[in-house]
């Protein structure tokens, strides 16, 4: 039986994805040379269309990576010499801080409990930190930073470079590139397009950065190189031959959501969520598992089970929809439900009604 | 005009991956979970079809990686403190020697002329070096290392670590695994599927190094750290969301060549090879760009056009045949044509026909 997927990531595939597969397969997509004038094409219409989706400005270059994991590395190689400050509320939040001092760096950790956020008068960040790495979205908790929080951290903190991981976010923040210098994402979350493609937007601080870094002698890397990666990409070329199939089906997939609308997307998601919210509240065996609304994620919806994570997975893979346990130590004690732009408001709708007669 | 692909990489499809997408998409295979075990049984099933496809020896493991590129950064971060030596006769033997020497290693280079290879006796690498660096399949220019030449290198250097690049070769040449203790590829070249892929296979020798490197304190970085990435990969798991169908599709290509026979696609990979050659070799206006026959590559052959590659380029178009330019300096003075598993005795034989009729 075919399933409909409500995982965070990877997850049910945007509704027109299986249709922009079958015309690449009869386009010979797969085959096209990455050096040539169709491959270009390809990439600058990926690139234009998401600098329209998302409103980034001129100055910030869109590069393509496999997988937001690896811009955790690359992004500080490139961008920070001696420190660097993390905003750590769950385990991908954490992992990134990890990968820091892996590096060799000093990782500040500026640390909320999980299920919530550093309130931004509580966030004292060392003036000598070079970089803040935010993660805006924590699919392993289901705690979301609100939007405004990026724009009092670059109040604060005018000097330092300022990183959103909007891993299974973006499309939904209206984020404000004034705010932010790089932001970063995966496609297999909120694009509902196949794992292996990541998206790495970096504005004009990071590049000056790594320009700066490795003028003075650092090792900022080979093929994950800023300097190079931008010089290459004005001409909508990659160092590596890349995942050619996944940047044309991002470079579709966000003209869909453009045709749709931005907009309408995000009031979309904003009305699923609330339903998502309501039928947990008002669930006698659920509860939300962050408990300040204004903390709670819009694409990825945690409640907990009380021990029962099993049973409501159960009862809804009977019929046919598929939801995540909770991450790590939250397994069975956690379900989580991810409400992204492929899925419609009837199938949220028709989730939520089934969840509600699901008892323990 | 559907056309057929004789371009080095990305390439023609392999003739059955068109089918194992569509069967991928009804089974919903983008949207599996990376921690599940569906996932855990396809990565096992493609570990284990390429361990018995290129007879790969208990010890080693076969890691997976969005590029080969990447390979070359991360396995000498893993694999070299001090000095490493790469034996350089073309453009991308060239890269991998410039990348050791951004990450700032001291890089020797052991250097062929364009077309040709570099003799065992006049192979000469310091004692220092700890990881040799061979690129087997040259495809800018078409040329190749007998696997003898292995054999050689590993007589006179049994101390160093043996890494073979053989992205474009990959599964012809039969490698002996006591000869090598690395050998990496991406997936677009001999087995025909889409772009976005690596495959790095790492012996006990590299496993090691890794983990003394790491113990010393010298950073072998995070995501690609080879003691991290070979426990995750025992359990069939991979670190970032790694690039499932294309991992899907790796492991039904290299069953459907284990199928075949894996004798008989390298016997007919002999045969079409030669007959590619042999065209060359008795056509009035174009001379093989490898002197030497024992350096003459299989996978991809060059000839000289003499000025004349547009026009053969364009002739082979208009009967829906796609052939490659030279590479960077020889691009007006070179043709490349591939021979992967997925080109027919009869296509080839096609192609040659075509070539032999086309003139100045």
């Amino acid at each position: 039986m075919r399933k409909i997927f409500f995982t965070p990531g990877p997850t049910e595939l945007y509704y027109t994805v299986e249709g922009h597969i079958k015309t690449a397969l009869n386009e010979q997509i797969p085959s096209i040379s990455h050096r040539g004038s169709e491959f270009k094409r390809l990439f600058q219409q990926a690139s234009e269309h998401l600098r329209l989706l998302l409103n980034i400005p001129d100055g910030f270059e869109i590069l393509f990576t496999s997988s937001a994991t690896e811009v955790w590395e690359h992004l500080v190689r490139n961008c920070v010499k001696y420190e660097i400050a993390h905003l750590v509320n769950g385990v991908f939040s954490r992992r990134a801080w990890e990968y820091s001092g892996l590096i060799g760096l000093r990782n500040e950790m500026i640390e909320a409990v999980d299920g919530s956020c550093s309130e931004p008068n509580e966030t004292k960040i060392s003036d000598s930190c070079e970089l803040i790495m935010i993660t805006h979205n924590e699919s392993s908790t289901g705690v979301a930073y609100p939007i405004e929080f990026l724009k009092e951290v670059r109040r604060k903190y005018p000097k330092q470079i300022i990183a959103v991981d909007g891993v299974s976010s973006v499309p939904i923040p209206e984020f404000d590139f004034n705010d932010i210098d790089s932001l970063y994402f995966s496609v297999q979350k909120s694009f509902g397009l196949p794992a292996g493609l990541g998206v790495w937007i970096v504005g004009p601080k990071c590049i000056q950065k790594s320009e700066q870094l490795r003028k003075s002698g650092v090792c900022i890397g080979t093929y994950r190189a800023l300097p190079t990666m931008v010089k290459r990409v004005k001409a909508y070329q990659t160092i590596e031959t890349p995942n050619i199939l996944g940047i044309y089906l991002l470079g579709k997939v966000a003209e869909d959501m453009l045709i749709k609308g931005i907009d309408q997307i995000r009031r979309e998601s904003k009305y699923k969520a609330a339903v998502l919210y309501q039928t947990i509240l008002d669930h006698p065996d659920l509860e939300a598992f962050v408990n300040n609304p204004k903390y709670r994620s819009e694409t990825v919806v945690v409640a907990k089970t009380f021990g029962f994570t099993e049973h409501f997975i159960n009862k809804l893979d009977n019929h046919g929809m598929v939801i995540s346990s909770g991450y790590g130590e939250y397994k069975t004690q956690h379900i989580r439900i991810a409400n992204f732009p492929t899925h419609s408001k009837e199938i949220v709708e028709t989730i939520s009604d089934l969840l509600s007669t699901v008892h323990r």
